[in-house]
């Protein structure tokens, strides 16, 4: 099954390899409802003079590597992303808004189906990792060029534990081999396509869209992007991400 | 073999349990050399008008079931300790200053060994989480004094993948059963005595005290303690603590 998939995503790579240019489309996942912010949307946060959404889209933009940019937003947010908001920001790239679905894995479906024609890859991000920069993109970009897949991540430097439902420790894992895994994920799209294929005739239960690869049977790299790509999901990660914005601006 | 482990800390516990109040005492690492932090102190470095050393020892002085708190040190900070120290934040619970060993393991050894004859319990602490909370310290403690052994950590919220040594990701872990360690790590005194010994003549690797704990077969309990328990290790950590003070501050 594995292997026929992979033929399958060969096959329509041929088209690919003949390009010069590689074209990348970074869908942007800002559908969600905030469950643990109290009612405020995270992405709609003003952090240093901008919102959390405004700073992602930024650093998309700023990417070389990006070609265009997919925002998947919510019905009460996308009246937001008009044309005074890309003038503003300087925004280019953004070439659709489309809607979310009931959970993360229907959103990032939805901003998939929206990509350009053109694309050779996707780059699936949370709109809420608003730290990211034009630099970690490129890196996690190339790779997947190299690759075929690939995601930011940072290694755990804490010591990892497995427990019981109890909280009661089952063991110790090897930290050297665990890795956090963050957004950008990035894919060639014959990858992306065949893993959702599969992912959704299985009904797998998925955490992350690496996830539905490595079910598929695809490689998936880790990269390297630092501990700060943090995402905003409580009010105690906009004070470690406001920590880190203010360090770079006084730098 | 753990059985008996288990028989010599029970016989060792007999006293324990006639006593009305448990005795605890905090041993505080702080003899390390900070190689990541580019030469400077990660220790003494001054956050919102106190060094991060300062922090950590006012929420274990300010911690009702802390009877007393050893600092671990190195030769050079040694002198930092004094009488002055101890005036201006008032810690008055500061009974022992001791020298660290080449390594952490040795270094809360050096420290174990320092505290009380009357103490119940010890509790572990990295000096670089200065976020910790008497509260949070507290609720470990009360935990210990329930079970026998149990640390300060948080549930994983990222996806947690396991991957190879060029970053290839075997796996994606469960990571509702996945948590990340933190200090304070607390534990009966005689769990730790013992656990200490067996550690040593068997010459495990571990990479916190919990593990040595787990390794003598005693059970050790995870208790949610948050994300905003930073141990600061990088220059982006401080940051980050940062932000977390200021947060508290304005409030």
């Amino acid at each position: 099954m594995k292997n026929i998939l992979k033929k399958i995503s060969t096959a329509m790579n041929i088209v690919t390899r003949k390009k010069e240019r590689l074209y990348t489309s970074a869908v942007i996942l800002a559908a969600g409802l905030s469950a643990r912010m109290q009612g405020i949307s995270k992405q709609m946060i003003e952090l240093s003079g901008k919102s959390v959404i405004a700073h992602t889209l930024c650093a998309f933009q700023n990417c070389e590597l990006i070609d265009e940019i997919i925002i998947v937003t919510n019905e009460a947010e996308f009246p937001y992303y008009n044309e005074e908001f890309k003038n503003e920001y300087g925004i280019t790239k953004l070439s659709r808004v489309v809607l979310g679905g009931n959970t993360r894995a229907r959103s990032a479906e939805n901003g998939f189906s929206a990509i350009s024609k053109n694309a050779d890859f996707v780059a699936i991000h949370d709109g809420a990792r608003c730290l990211i920069t034009p630099e970690k993109i490129s890196a996690v970009v190339k790779a997947a060029f190299n690759k075929g897949a690939a995601i930011a991540a940072t290694k755990a430097t804490d010591t990892m534990k497995k427990a019981d439902e109890d909280g009661k420790i089952t063991g110790t894992l090897d930290r050297s081999k665990i890795w956090r895994a963050q957004t950008p994920q990035v894919f060639k799209k014959s990858i992306y396509f065949v893993s959702l294929k599969n992912c959704k005739s299985k009904g797998a239960a998925i955490t992350d869209d690496a996830m539905m690869a490595e079910h598929a049977g695809f490689n998936v790299y880790c990269i390297e992007t630092g501990s700060d790509n943090i995402k905003i999901t409580t009010p105690a990660d906009i004070r470690e991400v406001l920590g880190v914005l203010n360090g770079r601006e006084s730098k």
